[in-house]
């Protein structure tokens, strides 16, 4: 008789875009035989069942969540940042490995206080201004950076584990610590997201938008983002988005005053911009 | 024998990605026969001539533009704003229209100080981040918004031939003054710009952006557009620009303190946000 491996199974809590593209990729890669849901929002569990995200589903909070861990092997917590913590400590008792997908990790270590052994925080560079488990997409990680943010108490084990399900999913696994990740991420991510919603806030109360072009469109695109998620990352990694968002009004304030002058140091400054953003396209060497 | 039309032909000053389209495109619905070519960048106009972008080119400054409107029947002005007035005042006297595509219009009216009868103020919202003849599209501006800013002094025949051109590329047109264009686009087009600008100024001198995703590479899109072109918008339009940008930093200070605070208000201002953003993806009823 073959050597069969035994049915795996994971839960997933949180059915959204991202969550919902692990369950996918996870089980067409064959690491899960079976995928439990629970969310929150009930409306989002019952589509996520019915378009095949999830095999099986959970109903209930925190107590049905340690239920459910105990009939599973592994658990991707995929909600917003605020709830993470307490997710994973309902869950780590019961289950071999929990690993988040939050855009912020320092806040939550923090909010664990003492973080489990089993419990291996992620991030995966993926996603869109789309939401739920109808967003989801089998091969939302492939090619895309993950994050591992391990800590001292982090298991290497769990870590080992939790590498091997990323690196299946076609993603480039990073291992650096929560802070450097959160400063990364404070730049690439999370100031051009504040941006953008500022930007549709002064945007909105100014009428029509009717007549806009490409660019307005691109530039805005990641404000259309869930705004519960968002809220959450933003208070997150406030500290580490600050210093960023001074030097940007800074560099607002000294454009304007060349533009308003016709300055000649101008057109340099936004070439250099230009050559920078160019580089961006250009795969490194 | 055929009452056929006489072969016309169109002085196109600027052979870059807006000007080249506006030649490839009036070709392809037969309003020119021939189109000359003119560019202060020597590498532009022959790469022009080799993609067919132009027929015929004439080197030269302003004295050979003026020599060349005369062989003409209409002038498409595609350079910097800067450089526009100079351009019209040179051909405008040989020639029986001449427009511009300058994304800045009482600018280039001021600099005029008495603008021509037979000059349209012209603006298409086409374009990209990319630039050069080589990016030139026949179909860049069908289904976009044109819009005319005729002044008091434009001949009504003028701006109804220039309209009739942008409506034979299937562009809507849109009739208003020079300033209402300016505070329009100062918002939806210019502020954008400036704010990718300044970001990238700012992303550019903090390390390596490697691991930028998708939502980086959307809102920066635009700050890879070209320098020349933007430092002459940005100048242009200065004052219609700067109390969006006041506007813009009031809003980012007043999130910033409400993620940092952790409080409620946030998460209803991005909701705010995200809804106005995702009205712009919906088409009016």
């Amino acid at each position: 008789m073959p050597n069969t491996p035994p049915l795996r199974s994971l839960l997933l809590i949180g059915t959204g875009l991202v969550g919902g593209s692990f369950a996918l990729a996870a089980k067409a890669a064959g690491l899960f035989a079976r995928v439990v849901g629970m969310d929150r929002n009930p409306e989002s569990l019952r589509q996520a069942a019915a378009l095949g995200v999830v095999d099986g589903v959970v109903e209930g909070e925190v107590g049905a969540a340690a239920v459910a861990a105990s009939k599973c092997d592994a658990a991707c917590v995929a909600v917003p940042v605020g709830d993470i913590a307490g997710c994973v400590r309902a869950v780590a008792p019961h289950i071999g490995v929990v690993f988040d997908v939050g855009s912020v990790k320092q806040a939550v270590v923090n909010a664990l206080g003492d973080p489990p052994a089993n419990y291996v925080p992620c991030h995966p560079i993926a996603g869109s201004e789309r939401a739920g488990p109808a967003a989801a997409r089998a091969d939302l990680f492939r090619g895309r950076a993950v994050s591992l943010t391990p800590v001292a108490a982090t298991a290497k084990s769990a870590t080992a584990t939790v590498r091997h399900y990323w690196e299946q999913l076609g993603a480039e696994v990073v291992v650096e610590s929560p802070t450097a990740h959160d400063e990364r991420l404070a730049l690439l991510s999370h100031l051009p997201h504040l941006v953008a919603f500022a930007f549709m806030e002064v945007a909105g109360r100014n009428g029509s938008l009717a007549g806009a072009g490409a660019g307005f469109r691109d530039f805005s695109r990641i404000a259309a983002a869930d705004a519960r998620v968002w809220a959450d990352i933003l208070h997150g990694n406030a500290a580490g988005v600050r210093p960023y968002l001074d030097d940007l009004i800074d560099a607002l304030q000294s454009l304007a005053a060349a533009a308003e002058a016709g300055d000649a140091t101008l057109r340099e400054r936004l070439a250099a911009a230009a050559e920078a953003r160019r580089t961006v396209d250009t795969p490194a060497p």
